[in-house]
């Protein structure tokens, strides 16, 4: 680890209180732990689990004030003891995911405020401490900013399709709900030949986008009896597979009515609100319709983030498209409107250092 | 095919309307279709399929008049074009899981009310017709009237633990309800080392019947907080494995909520009632507490009967125990209204021919 020269201060957007807006605070960087790095941020996501967790949709947050954003790309400055994953100078995924190396749950910032909590990763910042599992090598050609997409919502959604529904060619997939994580889905399945490929939400302009990453058919939910549309286009009892990424319950029990009996699956991939049921027939369930939740679309970020990059390499995953727009680190708030109004897709912040 | 001699009627008993008692007739077999077997059923069980099929609680039944029962064992004594399984005086087992050979999916029998129907399998009448898919021949060993267990209450109870569960030394099991299924359940979990393993039931004698077949905890649902009596014994957030035996939808929720998170699996093995559903929370979904139906418990009979043949001659599973109480064909009602009362484990039906 080379100490010297290195900065010792970061810009950070942090959650001060619930339904606040997040504050940008100066934060000192503390001496890296073993097994942890200092990277250099260039680009964050921003997704629907810092805007619950900054709405207090997942309840109290005990670690107030905190340090958010769990997804990016950015360059290695330093390592602790240890790392052998990368080295200084190389750039590098940000994932919350875990993956190989050394997991270091936690860091404490100094700040004007006292100390300010991150778990073992935080990306809404010029510089971040986080640890050798939740890195990953760039995969060679993968632009930076593209790169932070494979953080959270591309192996989410990915994930939910290429592990959870082990979905190939043929098979027949259902989307709903298509902002981040679900038009991941719909890329993600297409690029893997699924077929029929159906998107369901209730905003024509992401049944549009939905198309473009590759849906054969899509379904507006405000005017159609869903899974029976679903029956009529997938043929027989339903779908292989249906991902529900809008995290409605409502939705939830109309996905798992869609899927096939005898084996097919639902996978609950959107972000639940705490304290909301679902309610099921469990005769479905003997009839072979299958109900599982995800967290993180059962990824290994190590084996799995090499393959999205292949497939953006070879055109088959339009990574670009996925990017709504770009932030600056002063406008983080911002982004957290435009994210939860639905007007933007997956927000990215990118940081100039 | 040998016809000469072979017997050319049988009595059965028939269920000629939804709650009434099942009628006693006199029928006529038609000749064997290949891949058909006649068989002389030495006895049968009597399971809640039946007892729910004949209340009515599976909604209309189109085949009425219907031959019923569909687990047994006997003896064949016709087969029917290409059957290569048995032959002529094989013992077989008679099981509604479909297996190897040929499937031949119904049988309609003459009366003098005219025509009853059967599917691939009826067993509450002194001479069956089959099909060689739904017979498996006898194990080594194993008395006749055991081996009627096996067409059903242990596969799928059993099926549940081996198949559903994977259940090896060590895993922690709850099963809820201890009737056929139940009791099944906890003796092949007992088999396979299970530890702890945990019956919860309202009726105390059903429990003392669990500590037979090997349970090493019971719990008194109308007495306790079941999900949080299971991690207080099991330790962590719940077991390995609920199996749920009782087809009550709160008894379903209950089971779910005890198992462990990060991968704990609730198999829903009861009889459920049509329109009767359950509430779930989707977060204990993604948090990997798993939730799947099961249809006979995964069951391959040419693979696993044998398995439980052995389990019992080496004395690891009490067959003898889970036979409640025989009865005569004549007395069919009344082991119908045995089993709904809980009076009896597991009703039988002797036949002599
Ligand atoms: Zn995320
Ligand atoms: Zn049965």
């Amino acid at each position: 680890m080379t100490a010297e020269a290195l900065p010792t201060t970061t810009r950070a957007a942090v959650l001060t209180g619930l339904n606040q807006p997040l504050e940008i605070l100066e934060l000192e960087l503390p001496p890296l732990k073993p097994g942890q790095l200092l990277v250099e941020v260039a680009y964050s996501g921003v997704c629907h689990s810092q805007l619950n967790e900054a709405r207090g949709r997942k309840g109290a947050d005990p670690y107030i004030p905190h340090a958010m954003g769990h997804e990016g790309a950015g360059r290695v400055l330093a390592v602790g003891e240890g790392v052998t994953k990368v080295g200084v100078g190389d750039a590098v995924i940000l994932t919350w995911i875990k993956g190989q190396g050394a997991d270091v749950p936690s860091t404490v910032y100094g700040s004007a405020l006292g100390p300010v909590n991150s778990g073992a990763i935080a990306t809404f910042m010029e510089r971040c401490i986080t640890c050798e599992n939740r890195v990953v090598p760039l995969p060679e050609g993968l632009p930076l900013r593209e790169a932070a997409l494979l953080g959270c919502a591309v192996p989410t959604g990915g994930g939910v399709v290429m592990n959870s529904g082990a979905v190939t060619g043929g098979k027949s997939v259902a989307v709903f709900g298509v902002g981040g994580i679900g038009s991941a889905a719909v890329a993600v399945a297409a690029a893997l030949g699924a077929a029929p490929l159906i998107a369901v939400d209730v905003v024509p302009e992401k049944l549009e986008t939905a198309r473009r990453f590759g849906a054969s058919h899509t379904i507006d939910a405000r005017s159609e009896d869903v899974p029976a549309r679903i029956r009529e286009i997938a043929g027989g009892s339903g779908v292989d597979l249906a991902v529900e990424a809008a995290g409605v319950p409502k939705v939830m029990e109309q996905a798992f009515a869609s899927v096939r009996t005898g084996g097919g699956l639902c996978v609950l991939a959107g972000n639940v609100t705490a304290g909301e049921t679902i309610r099921l027939d469990p005769y479905d369930l003997i009839k072979g319709r299958r109900l599982v939740g995800t967290w993180g679309g059962e990824t290994q970020p190590d084996r799995d983030l090499p393959l999205y990059a292949r497939m953006a390499g070879e055109g088959k995953l339009d990574l670009t498209a996925m990017i709504g727009r770009v932030y600056g680190l002063d406008e983080i708030n911002q982004a957290l409107d435009d994210l939860e109004s639905g007007r933007v897709l997956r927000p990215i912040i990118a940081f100039r250092s």
